[in-house]
């Protein structure tokens, strides 16, 4: 009888599960009848593409890859504008709204998370605010802003979805206010020192930040529509906000079915991301993406990572686990390793970029650091394209291994985010990095390059400029 | 009393020494005097911008970095148009081509490689037959190329050297032939797979290629003057060659004081840089760069490295072990690890990359294989810059251990050849790699790179396209 398989949520976590899954469904020999629930009407979407479509670069249409026909067409049970109301652990059952029961033999939890809201917000229930977490919101966002006399636009958040908000109103021509605490942007993949640098180039670009410990104390209206902000004792005028205040793990079903949660909310796995019920492992219910907590790869200690590249390894662990057992080839089995978390953004043109722990996270787990930062052009001066990036390297200052890496330039940052990511991942020290051969030609590429000065800056030892 | 550092020549690894002594001069204590001799007229020549400014990006005067003054300013006795013609190892003396003589207490030979030439060029004598080693050959070759009436250009070599003078006739518009041996391009850094994606890239730009067996047998003239050369049975039409079969160490000076040398004809080096006399390390004379053996990073066995990217390496090494016996601070020893040779190079426009061992290399050390190979968009299709790159991973069969990567595209070859440096000298599995999570934005990569759907190839893995 073919094996069932149940998957909650149409994001990319349960998209790329399900992708994994019908790559290699003809390796199993009894079949495999495949589920998905989502909520939304799309098929699969790229959230991530979601901020260049706002800034123009194309229709928001072009970020859903695959319809859900393209699923259905592939004998897939893909179930839109649908949603799962209770899992039964202990039947191996889903109920779903349409008071519907499916049986599963394997059940992944891809549920995602919710944006936060300050109750100020919900409280005004005007016109004109949103959040930024799905291409409805998208769609919302682009419309307001695109509508007529549309000029002050204010953003709560100084996150990724903050920071892409503000990008795109202040790319519009609004004039743009965003609200963060102290004391720079993007604090969870940035220190103070990095994330001031992306601050000076938005500032550049008109964005006005307020990163002080402010409250957003009212939203005023005019007719149900926004039309202004006070943040303190300070009101500004704002025809459209964004809510980006983070988001939390979209847990409830779970934790309904007695599946554990940890404390920063996410459910808890083991490493073949199956999820634990008192700490037992339920072998056929898997979780994955924004709402399961990881175990950071440098601290040790769980956390959240949010981000589509988490979850894809994330799903291809678990379509690897399914499939060894539906296969009966435990050489299959796969594990999830302490996440490190490589992220690279373009912000507003500035590519920014980190991996590992920063200085404060390093600091908070008690890790004492040392650290070096260079700036230098990427290739010779000579060749088209050369730009400097900046570079931090934050390394455990008694076994030297780098821990965490942070930049900001206009080219070659996710390709380098992804070297240090394998040089923490492999325990790489700061004297290992510095004297580590780095290919060279310079049409592309120093003979020097940035790495080995902020290396040695972190070693005490004179760079050779 | 100062020290006295002599470093005979003045190519990158000299001058890399030098420089890396200068930049911490100040923390010796009783002085550093500094001697650099060199045979060229130049300061400091970026040898590997040559091929660039011969494609017409710049002039060549513009690969001189610093002049001779540059480095007198700064106290250095730097002495060009000047030849050492005996080291006395026993009495820690140079002898120059003026007779004048240097006692050193510390001594760095850096004296380069030489060009091959097959006897039968060297018996033609004719004029528009050169080398390609330096900048000399450089300005001869810019000179013949853009005279008036030369329409036919012939290379011998298919050696980066070679195809750089090959890319640089093609895009002057000269009729251009290239003869190497089989089975394709780049032999030390590609496999033929790989190499034939790269000729067939340089066959649209119009160079013909002769990748057989062929003997160039014989070199005609007219009043001095190249005509035409005969490879086989064919007459070639050329008015201009470049010979680049290869170059040797230049260690005549090293072997003519009884430093040892090896079974590649290089300098043989302890891990210091300190070169050896029956096998024992002479403790104040260091040697470097094209003229030098180095240890494999995979398969622990001697070979030549002649690129800039090795030498800067060695010369860090060389310059942190003077300046730690200097000061009597041991904590700054240093020594030189096997070497992976990560190298890149833009090739007519498409960027070529490798790093450890190539298919046959391995196969040569007796080491069995496994590898995967894929081709990709860099970033998402809906991107501007969006690219194919065709990238082949090697792995040790037993260990699947990565230990080779070699790769061709557009864009982001270098940075992903330094990626995959650190995972050979960390020795990261097939496995590891592909469950490596990798930063993501769709502006700048993709969600599931090449990297991983190679791994997943050399796995026996269906990848998730």
């Amino acid at each position: 009888m073919a094996k069932e398989v149940v998957i909650i949520g149409g994001g990319i976590g349960g998209i790329y599960v399900l992708r994994n899954l019908l790559a290699k469904k003809g390796e199993v020999k009894e079949g495999m009848h495949l589920t998905l629930i989502k909520r939304e009407k799309s098929g699969w979407v790229s959230v991530c593409g979601l901020p260049y479509a706002l800034r123009g670069w194309y229709e928001i249409d072009r970020t859903e890859i695959n319809k859900p026909q393209f699923f259905l067409d592939q004998g897939v049970d893909f179930r839109t504008e649908t949603e799962v109301v209770q899992i039964s652990v202990e039947e191996s059952m889903v109920t779903l709204d349409t008071s519907e029961v499916l049986r599963y033999d394997y059940l992944v939890i891809a549920t995602g998370r919710k944006p936060s809201v300050p109750a100020v917000v919900g409280e005004a229930k005007l016109e004109g605010v949103y959040t930024f977490n799905n291409e409805d919101d998208a769609r919302k966002i682009e419309a307001a802003m695109n509508a007529e006399g549309v000029k002050n636009a204010f953003v709560r958040g100084r996150g990724i979805n903050g920071l892409q908000a503000a990008v795109a109103f202040a790319t519009k021509g609004l004039q743009t206010t965003l609200l963060g605490g102290p004391p720079s942007l993007l604090p969870s993949c940035l220190d103070p020192d990095m994330g001031d640098m992306l601050k000076e180039w938005l500032e550049k670009q008109g964005i006005r930040f307020i990163l002080e410990r402010k409250l957003l104390t009212a939203l005023k209206g005019d007719g149900g529509r926004l039309k202004s902000v006070v943040v303190g004792d300070e009101e500004i005028p704002a025809d459209i906000a964004v809510i980006a205040v983070g988001a939390d793990p979209n847990t409830e079903l779970a934790s309904n079915a007695g599946i554990d949660t940890g404390e920063y909310g996410g459910i808890v796995t083991d490493k073949g991301m199956h999820v634990q019920r008192s700490g037992c492992s339920i072998n056929n219910v898997c979780a994955l993406g924004d709402c399961v907590e990881v175990i950071d790869g440098v601290t040790h200690c769980s956390r959240l990572s949010q981000y589509a590249s988490t979850v894809v390894v994330q799903a291809k662990v678990i379509a690897d686990n399914i499939l060894g057992e539906v296969t009966a080839r435990p050489g299959l089995y796969a594990s999830y390793e302490p996440c490190i978390s490589p992220s690279v953004a373009d912000i507003g043109g500035l590519l920014v970029g980190s991996v590992g722990v920063t200085s404060e996270a390093a600091a908070m787990a008690g890790i004492k650091t040392v650290s070096g930062k260079a700036t230098k052009l990427t290739k010779a001066r000579y060749f088209p394209g050369a730009k400097p990036l900046t570079l931090k390297l934050i390394f455990d200052a008694y076994t030297t291994k780098l821990i965490g890496a942070q930049m900001v330039g206009e080219s070659t940052v996710a390709e380098r985010v992804n070297e240090l990511a394998v040089a923490i991942y492999a325990g790489i020290t700061a004297k290992e990095l510095r004297n580590m051969e780095r290919c060279y030609d310079p049409s592309l590429s120093l003979l020097i390059d940035v790495t080995i000065d902020a290396a040695e800056l972190a070693l005490g030892i004179t760079p050779v400029y």
